[in-house]
């Protein structure tokens, strides 16, 4: 039985998001599951002296360009929200303590938030967004708002993220497989090699 | 008849070396040609601010295994260099003055360079071993030489550079087709789409 591949993103990555509509088909087609982890990139980029891709000079520009073709290209919905790039802080809060509860539910609400900030435009970095999306797959709404306020819940995230970075994870998408790491959407074709091969 | 492609590159850029051993057979299919531009990196990095991207905390560790990889993944021959990055300034201008004299013959002296440089290990920053590149190719030696000292070879490759940074150009490979810009040799399948449907 193989190890779970583990797939490393920011709830305000649009490369993030054409990854989580795409690693769990490709992982089953294989007969992988997947782990999904939810990060800081902001913590990240602390760590590293990276900046958001999309504020620097000439790649920004480019990015808004090549984030909405890449969309047609993988074949997925992408419109570029007016509040961008925002901070996820309760969308990963949210996901780890759904997780505890339910693992395919934290698995739902994952899709339903990226879908809420790249289609439809909503401002995820609201708690009351982020809340409102977990009760319409089911959570009780008034026990998850009382366990974002808790240092538990906090602190999860910031380890979770500290332990990606210990790992390597500099950015998202971030994808490893049997310690294989393959950064971007555009390693999809290189992913699909590996997990059919086992290696190249 | 439809403008020729345009493909910026630095010499020292492994992802640029894979784009050069690709781009023209794909353009061919699609009956396009390709115009080649060497540029120098370094000029880009002090206008955008960025840095190259092998000495950056977990993405440079990150990027010498993907080079690998990506190598292996497109079946082109390739070995890290001992000597990386380097300066290329002495290509780049060697490549514009062989331009002037046969566009054929700068294009087999850059796949010599990049082949220099990515499957033998050379020092391609030193003009030595630029020059006896050329002259393997019927390049008069002396002439190259005397020529690569003149403020008019060295000013042409800063104003190829400049004219690139005036396009957008942040980084290498970056390829230009009918305006539209793709960066990256992970951008390959893009490419070939948007030349088969004429933009997608």
């Amino acid at each position: 039985m193989s190890e779970p591949i583990d797939f490393y993103f920011d709830f305000t990555s649009p490369y993030g998001y054409f990854m989580s509509e795409k690693i769990d088909a490709v992982a089953a087609r294989f007969e992988r599951k997947v782990r999904w982890h939810p990060i800081l990139l902001g913590l990240v980029f602390k760590e590293t002296g990276a900046q958001a891709p999309i504020g620097l000079p000439l790649k920004g520009p480019y990015m808004a360009r090549d984030v909405l073709r890449t969309g047609r290209f993988l074949g997925i919905p992408y419109r570029h929200p007016s509040k961008f790039p925002l901070p996820t802080q309760a969308a990963g809060r949210a996901y780890y303590w759904l997780h505890g509860q339910d693992c395919g539910l934290a698995r739902r609400f994952a899709h339903a938030v990226y879908r809420a900030l790249f289609v439809e435009g909503r401002d995820i970095s609201a708690p009351e967004t982020v809340i409102a999306l977990a009760a319409d797959l089911g959570a009780n709404a008034g026990v998850l708002a009382a366990a974002l306020a808790t240092p538990e819940v906090k602190e999860r995230l910031q380890a979770e993220t500290a332990a990606a970075i210990a790992r390597g994870v500099f950015g998202s998408p971030y994808v490893v497989i049997d310690d294989e790491p393959f950064f971007g959407v555009d390693r999809l074709p290189q992913i699909e090699m590996w997990l059919e091969k086992g290696g190249f």
